[in-house]
């Protein structure tokens, strides 16, 4: 299935005082490793959120399993990678690697989502052409 | 003019590995206040942003000074005043109290706007109705 | 087991361009009902960081399911639980209501934890005075 | 002085529900920023931190002007610069491109710090040799 790597660099604002990473930081990078996932696939979220009444792909779902700590100024790799595509969902599984080592690992349950006519958010088939994107 | 109080516990979170709050925290706190103000005077973000076109009241220009560092499970007050209201821009004035010192002061400039017909953001005239609450 | 409760107004800087909240503010809030869960035990995070070498209780896996957005301007209940007890490490379970429907669970697994003579952080056997509080 | 630049996409959990930068996220990017330059001239905030009782140079007054809004899956352009060296304290420039036009200008100034004997925060006497890097 589709993966995509990037290098992220642990900032200041990233840490708490225990020194180490404030770990709902952690969902944010994940969240924008997601969208750097799918803008290597061809379809990034500002391209899908072109269309009409496409919202995105919202989280339904997501686990975070922290092993090693990460401190401000260390550079880590963050490795993404659709694991499950569904008719409507998908999952995707991150793995945070610093200096070599599994530190943070993620998975993800994401909807494919539109408004329906009273404007409510509302799970979609993800289209052909994106499911085998996916899959590739 | 108008004038505006609430308490706000320093998190966690918001603080940094020189174990004191990371200042673009106080930012946010202060937009928060903002928007307390505005819900105070009766009018709030919320109620704006239903009206056709309106977006709200973006930032144009905003200036923090820091006195005195503020720590986790400190409890501080923000005391918010209108201080200015000109035809589409008006300006708040923030003071953060710890332990009844100041701590931090911040002024803001900000707009009326809303979208013109190119979906642009354009400064309108502040509504007669809420000139009135804020010079109350 | 100990339970606590606490109301939250979801601001604007917690929600993203689909209008709603950005998922890892959650995990935030959460942290945030973690540390007053133990303010009301009588075992604030603050205290428990003024004994010699001791950390607090960073997290090692955590899960959030999102079954309703919330928006700018919600007020949002919050109820956290103690869910286990270990040797060194427990659970914490948080429930988030909106308009009285059950909107993002999220469960916690949390160590106890100190620094050993290297400066690094170790799992360290939890208080019993804490673990009474916990069991309540 | 001494000038760094660094580039920098904007991410969705940077935007608010108006579709554009939340602005104290502005205030985070230039203090990584202000982290950046430091690292770029051969004394790393963390370096600093490693010598006794060093803290690093915390925010005193900052100012930021908002001139354009940048939204989501932007690539900007951040340049900074020293723009003052005095005793203790010193300036810094940041000037924030987005599609070669200025976007965002932030005026900073900070303290050399460290902690006094009695654990408080102190302005302290910047050392010669970084003095000399930040006037090159």
């Amino acid at each position: 299935m589709f993966t995509h790597q990037r290098e992220l660099r642990i900032e200041w604002g990233d840490c708490d005082p225990a020194d180490i990473v404030f770990y709902p930081r952690y969902f944010a990078f994940f969240d924008a490793s997601t969208g750097a996932l799918f803008e290597a696939m061809g379809c990034s979220l500002r391209d899908v959120r072109r269309q009409a009444n496409q919202v995105g792909f919202p989280m339904v779902d997501t686990r975070s399993q922290f092993y090693k700590p990460s401190k401000y100024g260390d550079i880590v790799l963050i490795e993404s990678q659709i694991s499950e595509v569904g008719h409507a969902s998908f999952g995707i599984q991150h793995r945070l690697f610093n200096d070599g080592k599994l530190a943070v690992e993620c998975s993800e349950k994401r909807v494919w989502a539109g408004l329906n006519e009273q404007g409510e958010l509302k799970a979609q088939a993800i289209p052909d052409s994106v499911r085998k994107r996916m899959l590739a």
